[in-house]
């Protein structure tokens, strides 16, 4: 009886119906990791996900540590935060975003959240209400799948396409749309694709929003982190035409994912998210959430203010240089073909041919192969929606980037089929 | 029509279903807050909620402050962590933890949150279905409520005893339960009633959860944070007989609510948790949830192998005196009544008689009329789950503490009917 092994327990789990097929990066990237052959004397080289925090070229600048240092030597952030976020690091992210607007948006447009991924469930869980479906982007990030299925949203993809650089395919998306719609996403800069969207796109994005009366959501996590011909936009500059929820962090332009410090900001100049209802959502949910850690929300201001240019710069130019090696030694292996040189974020989305490689059948044995033998890492597109693609992170040290194309090459050439 | 005012918006929230009548401790304070005459040129005396950060005598030990600096220093904790938490912190929290069990639990029985608030939230989501309830304990922490409600969970109340030293009506708890509960929660040390419970009675409350085939999810958040003769005993010690899940945190002991650490563990050494899927579910919602900060996971060995027995034992003995200050003149105030006197947490429930007072009629208008007159902030039963009863804080600076216990008196005198 001790070991309750008789015991029936009223708790036990039947069927868990909001938790269902979840893929995550974060899952499919452990996968391929307990497939690392322990043999391989090489260092594994992790093209897996976007966190290049590791690499010594991309450590995070000592300003943005000491404010840090100094918030918890004060002894003046040990306390619970309001809901929302301190005032001082409301301000600093609302002049950060003003910089890049047409209008000015307030402190009281702002709430911090615990990094980007609290953001998208927030705005995600403030949407939720029976029969509504988003919109999401396909490819993507996987975590508006698994998040919108937890509350219980239903979930439309639109397709971007690979040969207009990524754009969104905005008849389709008009097509999929109908009244019980309340929102669509877009990355920009773009997670997978490493596309920059264009002012004039972003307008139509807008355009059709509103057309159809739904809210844009704008992931907004990589900003600035773009170094090709395209300038970057904040869909934000569009908040007069539709209502806005910007998403953003100082995860990936600081390189610190691990802080856990984010943002959701209503760009919405007309106050139509606030007469809607869905502030009011947002606060409530907020309300019963957890917070930031508040040292890093009093570091906030210090960080966004003072970190230089210079550090800004350094990281950009190595993306850039990242992006110009993945691109020419992708061209140098004939199974892949990249549709877009990336200009922004961390990624490259590049398509397989599966027709000149032998005895892989897909994205997922292409990736646990290549990890099995070449100790490289990298995300099969069915991850992010898109099957028989690749998701490369190039935010890596070049030289070690370099390596792992080359083994890439190696890889294919080994697996080629016969002529 | 570029203000949008003609235009119909799919996103208007017309009913919005799980966030219902919500009263969390923040919102009621708040309120409270607003309505603090400015006039009144004496400091505010905050006896409303559970953060004495702000005062030096319950300033963190450096030794935290240190290990914070020392992980930022290091730069090895600016990535993402692993789901679950980094494995040195889950060992160092398990070590704490197995210094009071029989048994021993591994780092793998826990998982790092966002504070005891993020935990509560895992694990409340973790356990919906459809159709099942879970018992909260009345008086008691109303963020269960809010949690649960959020998650379609029906919530029914056992009554905790004020006679009885506020422990838990087994009779009651066995009579609400059904086929469809799966758990009942315990707040020990007591929060809001300041109350330990005994062994013989953690026992008994196991045997009971055990009879109707239930979990016991044991808040634990102010372990250890006892000072009366009672010794604490955490609920754990009984997972042989019922599968407990423990949340804990380092928020109340080490006085740092808004560094945002906590745990849930599975204390369960028949691994019943695990069998019956409730581990998958948790484990599955941690994938989509924001981890804490990776560098405040960094520290934890430090922060808990390192704190000296002398900042644990100057905190509790201050907690002693100030539970002292409060029942003595609780004494002294006749519409008053304290039933047990504190033993541990912050708190302590005192009861209203309002038929000796004029023109207030319950709990929520005494503590405005009190806020307005005295500058003095107390929480009104109300927000606990019990009309015209209030909650005292009295973790904070004791001269302050009878200062706002002598403004109470003050008040109570001004407003006693006219014999």
């Amino acid at each position: 009886m001790e070991n309750g092994a008789a015991k029936k327990w009223r708790f036990e789990v039947k069927q868990k119906l909001n938790t269902a097929p979840t893929i995550t990066i974060r899952l499919v990237v452990t996968t391929l990791k307990e497939n690392l052959n322990k043999n391989d004397p090489r260092p594994t080289i992790p093209l897996g996900n976007g966190d290049p925090s590791a690499f010594s070229c991309f450590r995070v600048t000592p300003v943005a540590e000491d404010a840090i240092v100094d918030a918890i030597r004060s002894a003046n952030y040990n306390c619970n935060a309001p809901t929302g976020g301190l005032l001082p690091a409301r301000r600093a992210v609302v002049d950060y975003l003003n910089r890049d607007l047409p209008y000015k948006l307030s402190p009281d447009d702002v709430y911090l959240t615990s990094g980007c991924k609290h953001g998208i469930e927030v705005i995600l869980t403030a949407l939720a209400r029976p029969g509504a479906n988003v919109l999401l982007p396909r490819p993507g990030y996987p975590l508006y799948e698994a998040r919108a299925r937890h509350s219980y949203l239903e979930i439309r993809h639109f397709d971007l396409i690979p040969e207009k650089g990524w754009e969104v395919d905005l008849d389709a998306l008009e097509a999929i749309a109908d009244e019980n719609t309340v929102a669509m996403v877009i990355i920009n800069p773009g997670n997978p694709c490493g596309n920059v969207f264009t002012n004039q796109h972003l307008q139509k994005i807008a355009e059709m929003a509103r057309k159809l009366g739904i809210m844009v959501i704008a992931d907004e996590v990589y900003d600035h982190l773009t170094f090709g011909s395209t300038h970057y936009v904040r869909m934000g500059v569009f908040g007069s035409i539709v209502p806005v929820i910007t998403l953003g962090s100082i995860s990936k332009r600081w390189i610190v994912p691990g802080w856990r410090l984010g943002w959701l900001v209503t760009s919405d100049p007309n106050g139509i998210l606030q007469k809607s209802g869905v502030v009011d959502c947002i606060k409530g949910f907020l309300n019963i959430s957890s917070a930031p850690a508040t040292f890093i929300q009093g570091a906030v201001p210090h960080i966004i203010e003072k970190t230089e240019e210079d550090f800004f710069s350094k990281i950009t130019d190595i993306l850039r240089e990242a992006a110009g090696i993945c691109q020419d030694k992708i061209k140098e292996i004939p199974c892949i073909t990249c549709p877009k040189k990336p200009e922004g974020s961390m990624f490259v989305m590049v398509k397989l041919d599966l027709s000149q490689l032998e005895g892989i059948n897909d994205d997922m044995e292409f990736a646990l192969q290549l990890v099995k033998e070449e100790s490289v890492i990298v995300l099969p597109g069915k991850a992010v929606g898109m099957e028989n693609w690749l998701r490369i992170t190039f935010a890596i040290e070049p030289s070690v980037l370099e390596e792992g194309l080359g083994r890439i090459k190696a890889f294919c050439e080994r697996h080629a089929k016969k002529k």
